[in-house]
This record gives C-alpha cells, sequence and structure tokens, in this order.
C-alpha cells in the first residue's frame, strides 16, 4: 500500500474523495438497476405488448425495492460522513467492501427478477436477495464501529453517537430476521424488504430532531 | 432512519452530495440510453450494413427524444438547487425517488424503440413512454412544492418563487396533455415528446430573465 | 425552462455542476467502451482461447482509438472551462448535445468493431464512424464560438482566444477531412482517426506555453 | 491539442476535474464487474437455481480480485494525487492512459469467468487476466515516476518520495512476478492475484506513519 504521506490536509479534502468515489459507485449501482428489467422481444404468438409489459411486475418489485434500498443506504451514508470527518487506511477498505456488496445487490436483484415467479426456485432467489442485504448492512455496521473509535469529529457528543448506534443495531436486526423469514416464506421476507426500504426512506419522527436541515 | 445529526454543517455541503449523487444518477441514466441501440448484427442476406443503420431510425429517434429529456431534467435541476439551498429527509427521499423516474426511462425507451414500427404495438409502447414522462413531471413538481415552502434560500423573493411555481406548473400539464394524446394518436405524441423536449431544451427568451449567467 | 434566476451566485458554483455533469457523461462513456469487446463464447470447434482473443483485434483497435478519442476531447473539456467561467442557458444545451455525441460514440465504436473485418460492409461501418467523429467536432467548435463571444473570463485576452480559435479550427478540418478519406479508403480513414487521437493526446511543443501546470 | 492557457489557476482547481474524471472512471469500472456474473436462465433439467448460483463461483471469485484490485488502484490514485499538486499535458496523457487499463481490466475479468473451469484453456485466460494487472501497475509506476520529478508539492520531502517510489516498485515487481508464475500454474497465479489485492488493500502497518488520518 501506498504511505498515506500527507496527513495534514484540509479537514474537506479528506473524505471529498472517498465521498467522491463512493457516490460514484452508489449513483452507477443504482442506474444499472434497470437493466435487469428485460425488454420483451419476441412475444409469443397470441400475447400482447401490454400483457408482456405486464408479467414484468417480479423485475419491477425487484427494480422499485432493491433501489430505494441502495437509495436509503446513499442517505446513511450521507449522512454518516457528515459525522466521519477524519479517513484513515482500513477505513478506505471497509468503504471499498462496502461498495463491494452495494455493488453486487445488482446481481441477486436480476436472480429475483428471473425466478420470483418460479414456485420451484422463488425460494432460494429470495434467500439470496434478503441475505445479500443483511451482509450489507453488516459491513455498514462494522464501518461505523471502526469510524465511531477514532475518526468522528471532535463535535459529535456521545448522545449523538449513541442515537446513530442504536439505529444501526435496529437495521442490522431487521435486516437479518427479513433473511430469517426467507427461509421460511419468500413472499414475506420480499414484503420485509420493501417494507424495510420504505420504511427507513420515510422521515424520522418529527421531534426526534432526525432530519431537518433549515435551522 | 440514520438521525441527521449535523445540521448546522456550512450551506455548500448541505446539497453538495445530493448533486452529486444526482448528478451522477443523471448522467448514468443519459449515456446508458445509447445501448438502447442495439448493433445490427448477422445482416439478413440481401440486406446492407447501411440499410440495417437507417432501419434503426426507430431507435436513434427514442434516443434523441430521452436524451434532450433527460438533459433538460439535468438542467432544471441544476436551476432548481441554486435556490433549494437547504435540505432534510423528506427533500432526499423525494430526490430518490425522482432519480427512480429518471433511471427507469431507459426501460421505456428501449420498448418503444423496440415497438415504434410494430402498427400493433406502437399504441402500447407510445402510452407507456409518454406516461412515464408525465408520472416523472409530477414527481419534479412534488419536489418543487415540498421545497419551495421551507427550504428555499431566504433570498429568493416571492416572484421568483412564482415564475418557477407556474413554469413547473406549465410543464406538468405539457406532459399530461401529451399522455392523453398518446391514446388518440401515437405518432402525434410522440411528435409532441420530441417538441416538448426541443422547447424546453431552447432558452427562455430574451428580456424574460431567464438564462444569462453574465452580470 | 425554470428560469434561471439566481445569476448572482459565486462563479465557481456557475459551472461546477455542468463540470460535474459532463465529467459524469465522459467517464462513463468512456469506460462503456469496453463493453463493445464480446468475450468470445461458444469457441468453434479446434478453435483455442488464445486464437479467439487475438481475432478480436479490431474490437481492440476500436476500443483504443474511441477510448483516446474521448479522452482528448475530455482534457479539451477540462481546458476550455478554465477560460469559460460564466454560463447561460444556451451554453448548458450546446454542452447537452455536445454529451449527445460523447455518449453516441458508442455505437459507431461497437458497429465498426462488429464490421471491421467484413469486406463488403467495413466501408460503411468506416464512414460512419468517422462522421460521427466530424459531426462530434463541429458541435465542439459550436460551442466555442458561441462561449468565445460572452462567457469567457475577463482575464482571458485576445491572443489566448485567438490561439484556441486556431487549434479548434485545425481540430475541425483534420476530422472533416478523415472523414473524407473514408469515403476513399477505410484502412487509411481509421488510420487517420487513430493518429489524431494520439496526436492530439500527445503534449503540445515545448515552447509553445501550452501544457506546464507548475509555474 | 488546445492550448493550456490558464495556469495561473487555484491550486485545488488543478486537479479538481482530473480527480473527478478518474473517480468517475474507477467507480464506473468497479461497478460494471458485477454484469460479468451473468444470471442463470433456463436451468438445464435436473439442476437447481441453488448449484447453478454456486457454479457460479469462478464469476465470484473473478469479480472479488478484480474489484479488490481496481479499489486499492483508486485508494492509490487517492493518496497519490494528495503529493501530486500541480498538472500539466502529459500527466493528463497518463492518467487517459491508466484510466484505459481500469477500463480494460473488465474484459480480462469476464474471459476469466467465462474460462476459468475449462481445463484446456484458463492457462490462456490466467496468464491474460494476470499480464492486464502487470501492465496496469507499469502505467501506475510511468506515471508516478513522471509526476515526482516535478509536479509534487513543495512541501514533499525526499523521505516521502523514496517511501513511496520504493512502495510502487514492490507493487511493480509483486504484479509481474504473478505474470510469471501464471505461465507456471494458473491457479498460484491467480491465487497471487488475490492475495495482492488483499495485502495491498489490509492497512499498512503501524509505526510506519501510512494511514492514520486522524493526527
Amino acid at each position: 500500500m501506498l504511505p498515506d504521506t500527507h496527513k495534514h490536509q484540509t479537514l474537506e479534502n479528506e473524505n471529498a474523495r472517498l465521498q467522491a468515489f463512493s457516490d460514484g459507485v452508489f449513483s452507477i449501482a443504482i442506474t444499472l438497476l434497470v437493466f435487469n428489467i428485460a425488454v420483451p422481444r419476441d412475444l409469443p404468438q397470441g400475447q400482447r405488448l401490454l400483457d408482456a409489459l405486464w408479467h414484468l411486475w417480479p423485475s419491477y418489485f425487484a427494480f422499485i425495492t432493491s433501489f430505494l434500498t441502495i437509495g436509503v443506504m446513499w442517505i446513511n451514508h450521507h449522512n454518516l460522513f457528515k459525522v466521519i470527518v477524519y479517513t484513515d487506511h482500513v477505513l478506505l477498505a471497509l468503504n471499498v467492501l462496502l461498495m463491494l456488496m452495494v455493488t453486487f445487490v445488482n446481481f441477486p436483484t436480476a436472480v429475483l427478477g428471473a425466478y420470483i415467479t418460479n414456485a420451484t426456485e422463488q425460494y432460494t432467489a429470495g434467500v439470496f436477495y434478503c441475505g445479500t442485504f443483511a451482509v450489507t448492512a453488516s459491513v455498514y455496521n462494522l464501518l461505523w464501529r471502526y469510524a465511531e473509535r477514532r475518526l468522528l469529529a471532535e463535535s459529535v457528543d456521545k448522545e449523538v453517537k449513541g442515537a446513530i448506534s442504536r439505529a444501526y443495531n435496529r437495521g442490522l436486526a431487521l435486516y437479518w430476521l427479513t433473511f430469517g423469514v426467507a427461509f421460511i416464506s419468500t413472499s414475506a421476507a420480499l414484503l420485509c424488504s420493501f417494507a424495510l426500504a420504505l420504511f427507513f426512506a420515510l422521515p424520522a419522527r418529527v421531534g426526534k430532531g432526525g432530519g431537518e436541515g433549515k435551522p
């Protein structure tokens, strides 16, 4: 590894490129999801385009769920790097690992879109899909726990740290729970995934101090 | 949702990453449109490459119309976030929804390119295409209406807000009108879509105070 | 078009997002070129992978030429927006048009890779390829000519403007010349395209005041 | 080449766009790697999706190795452009060449994923894969050696320069060694590639002054 020699850089520069790189990966990974919806070509005899488009609903469902999930992850990353203002090699490496997972989401999404209506195989596709999110949430947690100890802005107080840690633990538990549900019922697990994405995408309750940017 | 704890950040930082992420999605979604033009392989006997390239005109048309439409959306986003200087969780969520629509445009574009010359199915493809733009314009409007009430720079006066609102309402009406036209005539609706993209891409009239950056 | 209401923004912000968006398109368009090299699957009996990889040379050639050409365009864009510091709606629209061309380059590149070894059709593919570059150079010229009159930094003197204009005119002439050559000889035109990309990628001669960043 | 006329720009701006463009290419190239894992469609009779997903391990392996390798390259680029603060045309051109290699990695990755389990052809795929990394490391070295002489920040002392040069030489030797190993044993070379990526991704040893951002 190239020695990270210029540690006396301005603060802003420290994470600027980590964020730029991550924003790039997030925005590409999220955009490419749409290519997992296959354009219906060669309609079978008697089938209309409208029916064909309609029958793609599993792909739409997988697209929207994955899009919202990655979107929420991006919002989290955005908020996280407001408090993580220092950087070091471990953080860069953990972030690369996180990006690996974010990128990988495309694959189980495509598999789910292809097998969700296959009675025999939807089980495997669902477990694979929910498992990917559970692992991703774990990497997120790891990154936060590492950063929390040494790379936060000095102005971040204990209360804030506690609130973030609690939010992360809750998220982690919910994603592993959903993974567990996938072994019992595919439909239930997918509904959970979708609900989780929606739930996290909705604004935090007013009064809890979350979310308002305007002073 | 991770609590958004650092609300006392500098203004610039507030929207910097929202814009970076959105620029990423816009630029990727717009670039990927070109992949909806299929390279002609295995020319049928007697057909020349020149003919094959020529017969791809529906794909070129869909590519250019979608490219201009997303390009105009980007310019709008660019202008919008000059006046929206604060951010909050709802805005981030609405922006994720907007990005979902921008990304999705690729799919109806591919469907249109594939079915525009199919006499039976061009109707469905056209309605789907124009409908996607109408929904996207609606999400845009929603975002503006939300931001308008609480997230604008203090320096933005009533007149400016009114002008933007009027422009947005006009755009919304035109895109829904085009969607309506698609139920009557596919060709007319596609021409409207193209005309709308061109019209919005052309500079605002001189004297209306729009567009000149040089003081 | 949404009125561009905040014209009194800081200079830096003016072009920051135009550049961010363009950098996004450039980097995506250039990266996606690699996907025009098709992975050899299902080797015909008796053919080795090494041969198959070797026979892909037309795709490598098209990839490298297009990569260098877009790379040079990016360097140009980079240099251009050091002198163009103001922005207006026409410039944004011209830039969207330029991005459309940059993006489109992927299509003739794929066509060239597919037909360069086809004795009958390489002619069409070559003309299409060189023609795309000629049109792109023209859009670049248009953008410069528009910006030159009103959007340059005040510190840019006549001499500098003249030097850029001359460089742009020379480039334009060379790309249209190459397009002309494509009607006579495909091989010659492709060599010209490659030579042009290399020539423009190489540093300007020392003493002409081009290129050194270190004071 | 357009003359690079505004050499008296602020320092930050100098490399800002080179970094933005490179971050774009890195993040796209790294994200697209996931598309080299083919979604199993049309399962052969008697095969389950779980088996099919399992049998994709060569693609997962190639994905992870390439992802980590490009990730490490990005971290290097990140660290390198903390010390390289000036820019000139040669640097831009070398960086375009580096980006060409980073982008190209996708192709040998796909080839490796497709042929790693093919007893006859894995040899060629492995040599091609490791060779690409060796060439990429060489371009990286070239860029550093060029920049080292003239484009570093004045505050970079001899010791730091020496440390970076040694790190680069070591990396170069290891990648060429791996390339050599690929001619003897494909498995050994791939394990080396993976180990190299892991090794470089892990943080530098404490005490060597590498990696800690927090003062």
